[in-house]
């Protein structure tokens, strides 16, 4: 999930010299409190700003309301503040790990004697309220040298160690290597405290060392709740001490946080890994190891229906389909370059007569020799490349989820090779190919992210580059789509668009991506003669629809909540006999059905038809055919549906085409969520 | 490829006390000479012996001849002493290493200065003849102990080596860890030496460390080639030296050996590695490493009908399909005995956050998972659970074949869990439902090989086998099948029937096995409840039709020879256009046929249409349709076949049911060997 689509955008204010930010807000008459309290502004240069900062020249900035992305991330990295003040009033031995915004809420770690129980977070919850009502202020202070920051949290291990790592990223580069959170505290130009002050006595009640920036106060959290603790090693490596986790949520008004919580029950429910059991679709057996479903008959038939469908439409769209090995001595990957740039999240080598195996992480290098298999001519390009390829990749314990996150998954993986003056040519019916496809699965509401080059890093001429990031952009506007721009968020070897894609209960997913890719071709060498008969490279289009079969199938569990379009279900008609003596009528019908190929049982138990109903509805079959004395004497059946609604007297013809019907068409019965 | 199925059957011959089995042979008016001559005899023991043999008491004994499996034996390990001989002869500096009998020939290991050379090979085959032509005659002598095998063999310390094995051997029971060929050396209870002798001069020309038996006399060598020469090591150990390995093959007449010489022509023209790059089919890029292939858009065609058919056939017989990871924690395989059993035919482990994972070898564990992730009843089983499952073997460098012998294959792997009493009819309904699959894809000639128990190696109780292997039998004989013994050949954990087809050009091929199981339910402690409430364990059979679908791939292209039928084919139809103008109505054609799902190209290339005609024919295109101006004005095409037939003004909508047909009845069109 990601945050919200559209920021609440506000006219320009300008900030007089050597006044406050708070005070250019007040008399544009923007609002102090409520759902568009401006909480921070945005200055030229595009860095966040307390209130009170007051620059020293007359300054241009944008105001930033709570509601909007950067004011939620304001708010709720404040909330985390007021956490960690409440735990170390609750806990005075606790020692702060770090405590950043999240995607809907926050977190911070702790080093404490024993994990937090429920009754702590009611308790933290309590202290935290009284700070909030208090109206503290949040008060940014830079510290003078490294060694003042150093006396001043000398009762703070972990923020000291901050200190430290601050000082080196100074004086070297390595950025690269810290997460997000830790620059959080300690990142930009500048070593900061944020200072809680008591607005009636002007006292300091509390300070975290931090970059900011924050609410002006407390006052503006207007509702928040801690959701649950969790074990977490420090800077997430095992090798450090373990802490303990609060996670928290932080909302505008308490409506959001009504809302949000709503959405978290529904997303429960809705939960692929319950739903995976209740409908025996798939599981995780300790005995494989983390992140290695296997999935049982039912979902087979529901993966295979996705895979089937999937390669139809790839063929009709001129795809090949080739097969790769899992494994491949490592040579390879030096080759592409995984080694050098990949190898975190690849799973250690197998050694084998004085080689390395490892197994692959990603399908191209392996498509790329299959390119270079024999000679190529223009006349065969685009040639486009298609398989449904398995790959492992080292996801760390901590972040495997489910379908959604796993160490083992199938992406429906295609490389096209295409001329350079084919590229835009295949962008644009490439995109329309995904989104087409995507609401063949029920997803319609998309918005496209465009990530473009980072400027330190990246291979190939800055022409090419500015000539592929246009057409990127040429083609997903002629899209019609929201364009949400990702700049410097490239990977080195080429620009990309991916498709984020709305669920029916508002979640955003990244699905499909689309990548271009001017590196391997280099690397490996790849040609192809052109008209004129020279040797001219070709480009490369890395692209995954589903991103892979794993993920798609728990995101679209979810986005169904199990209740799957009779085309993917794995039974599509469940025929409930009204006395015992109508099964062999049902039993005929069956056969009828089973012979246009649907997928049928009759359930001939000796439960009670109520009862049968109950599992059907259970199991989320999208037909029940119930037939009793009136069918039977009539020719016809009586269709229950998911939604509880009937449709009885149906003539078996009519029947027999109705369901054909409904899944051919890949359409669905009843509301989504029955 | 096996030994031919038919054993040339002799009745018993009684051998009179201290008389020889050739005198006996020789009164009862057998042959002593040509394609007949009996060779050997088996005693009642089931041992063979040489002619010269007098036994103690009254013996009847079975008389072998020349052309038998056991008599092919004899011969070629014969011819293979006659090569010792001539290389002693030739290279006095050469050591000895092991010369066994193998499939349709023979080898002797020889430890010399460099490798040989055809010259070499040519001037062997020349010393062969002359010894062959002295009439040798092969007498066995028993040493009296091992000091007097050490003294005589002082000079080949290759033979010593297998003399002190042999000590141990007799004093502890490794003879599972030894080579079938080694045993031929030194098995047995005692250690005897062959020596040739001269018939003329009763002077020992020569002598090998051997187990016997052999023929009476080099003279019976009728037909023999040396066929190539080959490093090899030392008990196939690379820590140990490496031999020249000297390849032949020897026949009891002259036609035999010439049937044997075109049967390899025929087989190298159809070669799988040598077609599989010259359709585009299949490659082993290096970078991967041995055993490893890759599949190009053409020969991922092949195997996606393959696996589609497969498929289609295995819904309709009531599989469920089911998918699991090719990776694992090792504690499964612990569970499963693979890691006691089978190690040295897995890959080594990754070592990850403490645990090994391997990459699967089999499918089976995993498919015990999924059936035990919830309770089971009586009402659910026969459960048949399918997976097209990749798994990764370690087969050592030297025995990798092209697609025949590779180390990663997906099997087309099914495990049914039935009660004992579905056995019966499931194994029935099983080996009719392979045979079936096998004959549509043109493999019609069959016989089944019963693999029954070692009684030094099973688990689970004597009756249960019995059952179980009379059952086999049953169901194999009721087959109509001829049924091969294959006694002691069973797995630890339930006898087998494998199904070995002929091919196109006579070879044999192990497809399909049918393996009951007794253990892995055991161990997996999988249960269901019984209609009486009772919990009761299932039994497991395992099947794989194909074998592995990279085998059967390999297989079907040296029985088609490359022709594969229409079905199958990755391009279908092509249009050929007799003058450039003809195209846009064979591409309108084409249009008509890519309707119906048939894969059809237009040849619209500038190459003359004999040119095209021949490339056509080169790729092996089931059908090419041919335009000229006769076609285009009575709407019409002029089809051409591979065997060159051809079928002219065949009307548009005639020519596309005719395309169509041959394409869905999976008929071939044209010879198969085209």
């Amino acid at each position: 999930m990601s945050a919200p689509r559209t920021a609440a955008v506000t006219d320009a204010v300008l900030v007089p010299a050597r006044t406050t930010a708070a005070d250019a807000v007040a008399a544009a008459g923007l609002p102090a409190s409520g759902p568009n309290a401006i909480v921070v502004v945005r200055d030229p240069e595009g860095r966040l700003r307390d209130l009170d900062w007051a620059p020293e020249a007359d300054t241009t900035v944008e105001p930033v309301a709570i509601s909007s992305p950067d004011g939620l991330n304001v708010l709720r990295h404040s909330t985390a503040h007021v956490l960690a003040q409440a735990v170390q009033d609750v806990f005075p031995e606790a020692k702060l790990g770090i405590g950043p915004p999240i995607d809907n809420g926050f977190y911070y770690d702790f080093d404490v004697a024993r994990p937090f129980n429920p009754e702590d977070l009611d308790k933290l919850e309590k202290r935290m309220q009284e700070i909030i009502k208090s109206g503290q202020r949040f008060q940014r202070r830079r510290f003078d040298s490294l060694e003042q920051a150093k006396a001043e949290l000398a009762n703070e291990p972990y923020k000291l160690e901050l200190v430290a790592w601050k000082g080196e990223q100074d004086s070297s580069d390595i950025k690269g290597a810290v997460e997000d959170s830790e620059v959080m505290e300690v990142g930009g130009g500048e070593l900061t405290i944020y200072d809680n002050i008591n607005p009636k006595t002007g006292e300091r009640c509390w300070g975290d060392l931090c970059r900011g920036p924050h609410l002006p106060s407390t006052r503006l959290i207007q509702a928040f709740k801690l959701m649950r603790s969790a074990a977490a090693y420090w800077r997430g490596s095992e090798k450090n001490p373990q802490l303990q986790r609060i996670y928290g949520t932080a909302w505008p008004t308490r409506d959001a946080l009504k809302d949000y919580q709503r959405m978290l029950e529904e997303a429960a429910r809705r939960d692929h890994r319950k739903l995976g059991t209740d409908l025996d679709l798939f599981s995780f057996p300790d005995e494989l190891g983390s992140g290695l479903p296997v999935f049982h008959p039912k979902g087979g038939i529901i993966r295979r229906e996705m895979e089937n469908y999937s390669r139809q439409r790839h063929e009709e769209a001129g795809y090949s389909f080739v097969n790769t090995p899992h494994i491949t001595k490592g040579h390879l990957y030096e080759v592409s370059g995984h080694l050098d740039w990949y190898a975190d999240g690849m799973f250690p080598p197998m050694e084998l007569e004085g080689a390395k195996y490892y197994l692959k992480p990603m399908n191209c290098p392996m498509h790329d020799l299959i390119y270079r298999s024999r000679g190529r001519s223009y006349r065969e390009l685009p040639l486009r490349m298609f398989e449904f390829g398995t790959v492992y990749r080292y996801e760390k314990s901590g972040v495997i989820h489910g379908l959604t996150r796993v160490r083992g998954m199938t992406q429906d993986d295609a490389h096209i090779f295409c001329t350079p003056e084919q590229v835009e040519g295949e962008l644009a019916s490439l995109l329309k190919f995904v989104l087409d496809l995507l609401s063949d699965y029920g997803l319609t509401d998309f918005y496209l992210e465009l990530s473009t080059k980072n400027p330190e890093k990246y291979v190939g001429s800055d022409e090419v580059w500015e000539v592929a990031t246009e057409t990127l952009r040429r083609v997903a506007t002629e899209s019609g789509l929201e364009l949400v721009p990702d700049p410097g968020g490239a990977a080195f070897y080429g620009p990309k668009i991916s498709v984020q894609a709305r669920d029916a209960i508002g979640r955003t997913w990244q699905m499909s991506t689309i990548q271009l890719d001017f590196n391997l071709p280099e690397r490996f060498e790849l040609e192809y003669q052109a008209a004129d008969g020279t040797r001219q490279r070709p480009v490369m289009i890395h692209r995954a629809l589903f991103g892979s079969i794993e993920r798609f199938f728990g995101v679209l569990t979810e986005h169904y909540a199990g209740a799957f379009p009779a085309w993917l279900a794995p039974v599509q008609v469940i025929g409930i006999p009204i006395r015992a003596d109508h099964a062999d009528y049902l039993r005929a019908f069956a056969d009828r059905l089973r012979a246009e190929g649907i997928r049928v049982e009759v359930d001939d138990s000796d439960e009670r038809m109520q009862k049968k109903i109950r599992n059907a509805q259970q199991q989320k079959i999208p037909f029940m055919a119930i037939a009793g004395d009136d069918d039977v004497s009539g020719a016809t059946v009586s269709f229950r549906y998911r939604d509880g609604s009937q449709r009885n007297g149906v003539p078996l013809d009519e029947a027999v085409a109705h369901v054909v019907d409904v899944v051919r068409s890949r359409t669905n019965v009843g509301p989504s969520a029955a």
